[in-house]
Formats: structure tokens, sequence, C-alpha cells
């Protein structure tokens, strides 16, 4: 379900409080932004919220509506402070369940390894009404679809497993190429000039990152756009930019020198 | 500044389109919530955006009044793509000039080194009017704060630096006390007990993380909460439910065995 000329756009919610403690550092967001910018999905917008209710649904809503896709990560496991899934189902409006087939997917699962199944694990078999499936191939609890919103675990093993089997399904756009050039000079040296590359090609984007090694800095700079050509094109007059600022800087230093 | 019954809250903006295209991996957003913690500031959402006016300024104003503090990071750099100073203008309805402190500092710095104070260089001295500065001891070029938020540099040295100097003058709340406990169970065994402990120590908030090594589920228990006593009760309950589903456990086995 692919098209060269349509913009398909996705937002990310991660969910929990240990994410905004500090005590776990995120690597659901940069994982799937770059799986979505692969297969040509615009990553607009991320937001991370806490393990409350209130601020899953409003923050839910808000994207959903903006957005062809949503993906969440965390808080839907088996313990009290998962609680995505009655999130999402009032963001919808919809009865939270026991979903009959989890609830037949965990139950075997468990008797097969002998393990009781618990209150708690029954837990994760509970969607919003009429949800699909999202298989976890790690360890079995589904996440779940309700219309553009797909919910995943925060485990990031099982993160990227459920990225796994969602991409295929989704609707994507045109990919968005790039191509980076380094460049030796600071974003003060080229700043000025670099703009001028931008105005003269308006079917990219192109961006600037400093680096600073503790001593000096210099910069990738990275050309986006949607045809390779127009990237190529852009890419070759910001090489060309750096050969002449270059020249001046050698021209300068000569001329300080004598 | 700090009283130990107040709660202040705070937010955090990342500007930058190679945050969502997932050519960069944040760094900022784990750092500053770690700080923010630890001083007794609740970060309660984090907001990626990519660099475009419209969205950063959305953004910033949903968030600058819900909460007592809002810190961005990136976009303030020298080059056509760093529109933080003007989205931040816009936002709060403020020309955005080249502030005469700034330029002083930075035309100082670049007399100095014998370099030229570009054009692009010069856009690093644009602020709202009446911004105050943060000191940027890396490379000059300051953040600055508008009423409630503090808008700082995207590169992490830079960013660190100018965590380090805006922390002190922050208003800060009671600090939130944690106790870790590591439970070698996985959520499934121990999900329904921890609820009841969850109830039973309603002024802590018990979270309860899962790790997977490739074979199977453990999980830590992190107790949270203002006061050092309430953490260690609930610890003390989680620590003897941790013991009871270990007995029972084994009798379960032994009973298997015979």
């Amino acid at each position: 379900m692919t098209s060269s000329s349509t913009i398909v756009t996705a937002a990310i919610l991660a969910i929990g409080d240990e994410l905004l403690s500090g005590r776990t550092r995120d690597r659901n967001i940069g994982h799937l932004a770059s799986v979505l910018t692969a297969v040509g999905i615009d990553l607009k917008e991320v937001r991370i919220v806490a393990d409350e209710e209130e601020a899953i649904v409003e923050a839910l809503n808000a994207l959903r509506s903006r957005y062809d896709y949503v993906f969440t990560s965390g808080g839907i496991g088996p313990t009290h402070d998962d609680i995505t899934a009655d999130a999402v189902s009032r963001a919808f409006g919809l009865p939270c369940e026991h979903d009959a087939a989890a609830m037949k997917l965990l139950g075997d699962m468990y008797a097969a390894r002998g393990l009781e199944f618990t209150e708690a694990r029954q837990r994760m078999a509970r969607m919003p009404r009429g949800a699909r499936h999202i298989p976890n191939p790690v360890s079995t609890a589904p996440g779940f679809i309700v219309e553009n919103v797909h919910v995943m675990a925060g485990v990031p093993q099982v993160f990227v497993a459920m990225v796994e089997a969602v991409v295929p399904t989704l609707r994507t756009g045109a990919t968005m190429h790039s191509v980076s050039v380094a460049s030796p000079f600071g974003e003060g040296d080229i700043g000025t000039a670099l703009g001028a590359v931008q105005a003269a090609h308006k079917a990219t984007a192109i961006g600037s990152y400093p680096k600073y090694d503790g001593k000096s800095f210099s910069t990738e700079i990275v050309i986006r756009g949607r045809a390779v050509e127009d990237c190529e094109a852009a890419a070759e007059a910001v090489r060309a930019m750096l050969v002449e600022i270059g020249e001046r800087k050698k021209a300068a230093a000569a001329i300080m020198e004598a």
C-alpha cells in the first residue's frame, strides 16, 4: 500500500513515570523514529506522559485526531500501574474488557508452562472491545489496534517485535531521502551561505547539526527531500559552498601571515 | 527557595527534525529528567516537535500555561533551520530582536578569536525582547528565559552546562524519594499481591518495571513518595510479599515433585 506522492504522518505516545523520573532512558522512540522514516511515514510529534489516565486520554485524543497513525509504548503489563488499556478504551468511549481470543492465547501459554493464569496475568488480555491484536512473539501478551492507534509494550525487546509485526500493515507515503555532507567548519562560518543554498533548493529541507568535540565545532549538513535528484542537487551546492568557504579562509589566513 | 510541601511541575519541549527522523537519539531529555527529579521538580510531560514554527508555538503555549516550568532544547544556533527564538517570541507575542548584551558578548568573543562576527553568528544574539540570558560557558552564545520558559541549546555539552546554570535559580518542591526492590519473579507472579500493597500504601506510588533477559522476566519494583518513612514502609511490605510468593512457589514445586 505505497504511494509515491502521498504524505503519511504519525505520532508516538510513550507512557511511563519511569521515563519522566529519569530512571529509564527511553530506547523505543529512537527505534520507531528510524523505522518510520525508512518506510516513508513522517513522524511529526512525540509525547511522553506519566501513568495517569487523564494525561494519557488527553494526549491520545489530541494525537489521534491530528495524525494518520499513533503508536503508544508502555503500560500494558499485568500490574496495577499498567493502565494504558483502560485509558485507550476511555479515549475511544469503548468498554475495556478481557478479550476472549487473548484470554485463550495467554491461558494456553501459561498452561503449557505449568504456570497459574493469575488475575494479574489475565489483566494482559484486557483491551477496548473490538480491538485487533498485535502479535507478541517474545512473551505472548498481545498489543492491540483501535482505529489508527497501535498500542504496544514498553519493554524494548517486545516493542521492537511488535513494531516489526505492525509495519508491513501500515499505509506508507513517499520515502524521505537524505544526503549527509560533513562540514569541517562550524555553523557560524557557513550559516549565511547555507541559508542561501536552502532558499535556492526549496524542494529539500536542509538541516544543520553542530558537533562539539570539546575544543571546536564542526557541522553535519543533512539534506532531506522526497526526490533523490533534488537532494543531490542541493548536496552539490553545499559542497561547492564548503570549497568556497575553505578558499576564503585560506586567503584570509595568508593575508594575516603576510 | 525550597519548600518541603509544595509540588513544582515542569515539562520539556525538545525541538528538532533530527530527533523525529531517528538520525539523532536524544540525550538531553533523560539528563534533565534525572536532574529535575533530584532537586524536587516533577517532570510531568515531554514533547518533541519538528523545526516548524507553528508546531513549536502551539506546544510551547500548551505547556507553559500548564506547568510551573518549561525547558526547551534545540534550535538556537546560527543557521536558517534554527527558529526557536522566533517561535518563542511569537508564543509570547514579543518582538524577536538582536539582544544588545548578547551582541556584545558574542562580538567580543569572536574579535578575541580573530573571527568575523558574521550575520549567521549574529543570529545567535536574537531573542524575545526583555529575555534574560542563560550563560553558556562552552560556546558563549546564551540561552534565554522568558517568564517560566527556559530556552537552551540542543548540543548535549552545551545543554548540560546550561542546565547546571539554571537549576540553582529554580523554585523546587519536595524531593521525591525512591526505594528500589529487585524481584526475581515476573509481573504475572506478583501483580495481584503488588496491587494490594499499593492499595495499602497510598502515600506512595509503586511502579513495576519488567526486565527481559532473553529467556525470562524479572521485575524491578520502585516505590516513590515524598516521605522516606512511607517509602520504607511500602518497601518492607513488598519484601514480605516477595518472601511469601517465593515460599508458595517452593511449596507448589514440592507438590509437583511428590
